[in-house]
């Protein structure tokens, strides 16, 4: 078995996209983080960017509006963000409080700043297999991960197990694409699916995302699997310090006794996450007039 | 084996609007057809559009331009059409001449009244399971298909032979909706599959959009299958007066043996994609100012 390492695969990206920015004259590539209200987890991914912007050498401006802000006025803090031309990726963070719809938040940032993915026009575009877009950092840091550990998906059968916006719709979308390393046969499952133990067998690269703790046990798996755990979840844990332990959608202890290569959790798919943002940022500098 | 009979659904959807379009008052709901050239195809293609409107009572204005017509033509072409308060839909026939992008001509035509389901924001809507977008003609006419012939999806298993942009990849995404008459597992299978006899033998559900004749035999279909067949194929057939005979991708003779239920070609899905074309101009229609 062979441990997929996020952090060592998501700190190459970094150091390439440093070297990159490094030759960049003019203005830095700038990234804005809006985070609504003191959600605890939400402050700390947001300085988890912040801090992997600074090392890249990359601007970030960091917006927080209050728990109580409307939408019409998180509506018109974004429309100064799209209006200005300093600024290359926006970036909002959820959970948003619940005044607030989420997905009209997502549209309302402009396309050729949707560093996050999530806008309805970037997503059809990964559905056209259109690389202009902006793919979300989740769906394209799998990729990534799989690429940089040499799975090659051309002729393998894919299953995706959830069939969120934000994960399995796209990676779905992104592993079926006729290019060079994806090229796969693809399986949605989710909560309605029966038989899933079968389906999940079936799979040479298994994709887990349903957000369960430990849902997927060695004998849903195909023995030489490569099995990517997307979940975090919290489970209680009375021997940690703060009451719980990160778990992710894969019984670990038991599924990487037969897999072939596995992300662990925490330190495989997470950091591709912020990795991936600030490739889309550097990307969006890139297009832009600057 | 029950016949799904597709001419028989479709003019039920056609009476159907037809009576919703009579109660409308002021000016009808109007379709632009746009033909470049003079494909044979094509041109007998908008013909039955511009008949089937007419039977609905919607207005239809039939442009077209010469097989010379250059992209920028194209374009203005279409932007006075999007602006054009009366035109609620707008049709571009596909195949266009090879000096035109036709995705580009596709994303040309406003969202509001791409009542072909191709622009990157209504595919995008798919995905996002909005409903307030457009949904591609063929697609949409095989879930119309499958509810008015009481095949519920849920939990099922949807093989979808095909990824293309227009039915393969819409359907999937359709399909694997949590919403009544969805909620399917579902794989996407195409020519880089591997074991693909194995993959549709699975199948409670199999579309096959693939684009070769007759490809689908009965070895390939579990018995009891719903077998949904979107090819349409000419086969050269010297008994024939005009020298082919058109044939679906899937092997009638000898899956219709099988299958519980079958889409014939023609006369399945073919007279859907007309219907719906017509129904997503009624909704365009009821969605705009007037």
């Amino acid at each position: 078995m062979e441990l997929i390492d996020g952090n060592k695969i998501a700190s190459d990206i970094i150091a390439e996209l440093k070297a990159e920015v490094a030759q960049f004259t003019g203005r830095r590539p700038c990234i804005a983080l809006v985070r609504v209200g003191e959600d605890p987890a939400s402050i700390s991914y947001v300085k988890k960017k912040e801090k992997t912007a600074a090392e890249i050498g990359l601007e970030s401006r960091v917006i927080l509006p209050p728990v109580t802000t409307t939408q019409t006025e998180l509506f018109a803090l974004l429309d100064n963000l799209n209006a200005d031309p300093t600024v290359d990726g926006i970036l909002v963070q959820s959970p948003l409080p619940k005044q607030i719809d989420e997905l009209a938040v997502f549209r309302r940032v402009s396309p050729e700043k949707d560093v996050d993915g999530f806008n309805t026009l970037n997503l059809g575009k990964v559905a056209q297999e259109d690389e202009s877009g902006f793919v979300a950092c989740t769906p394209a840091g799998i990729m990534e991960l799989l690429r940089r550990s040499s799975v090659d998906l051309k002729g393998k059968h894919v299953v995706v197990l959830g069939r969120s916006l934000i994960v399995g719709k796209p990676i779905a979308l992104l592993a079926v694409q006729k290019k060079n390393g994806a090229n796969a046969t693809v399986t949605i499952c989710h909560s309605g699916t029966t038989n899933l133990p079968e389906i999940t067998r079936s799979a040479d690269v298994l994709i887990a995302a349903i957000g369960r703790a430990e849902f997927v046990t060695a004998d849903m798996v195909k023995p030489g699997a490569v099995v990517i755990d997307v979940g975090i979840n919290r489970v209680a844990d009375a021997t940690k310090k703060n009451g719980y332990r990160l778990t992710g959608d894969v019984h670990f202890p038991s599924v990487s006794q037969i897999a072939s290569k596995i992300t662990p959790v925490p330190g495989g798919v997470g950091p591709m996450t912020v990795a991936l943002l600030m490739k889309n940022t550097v990307k969006a500098y890139k297009a832009s007039a600057r």
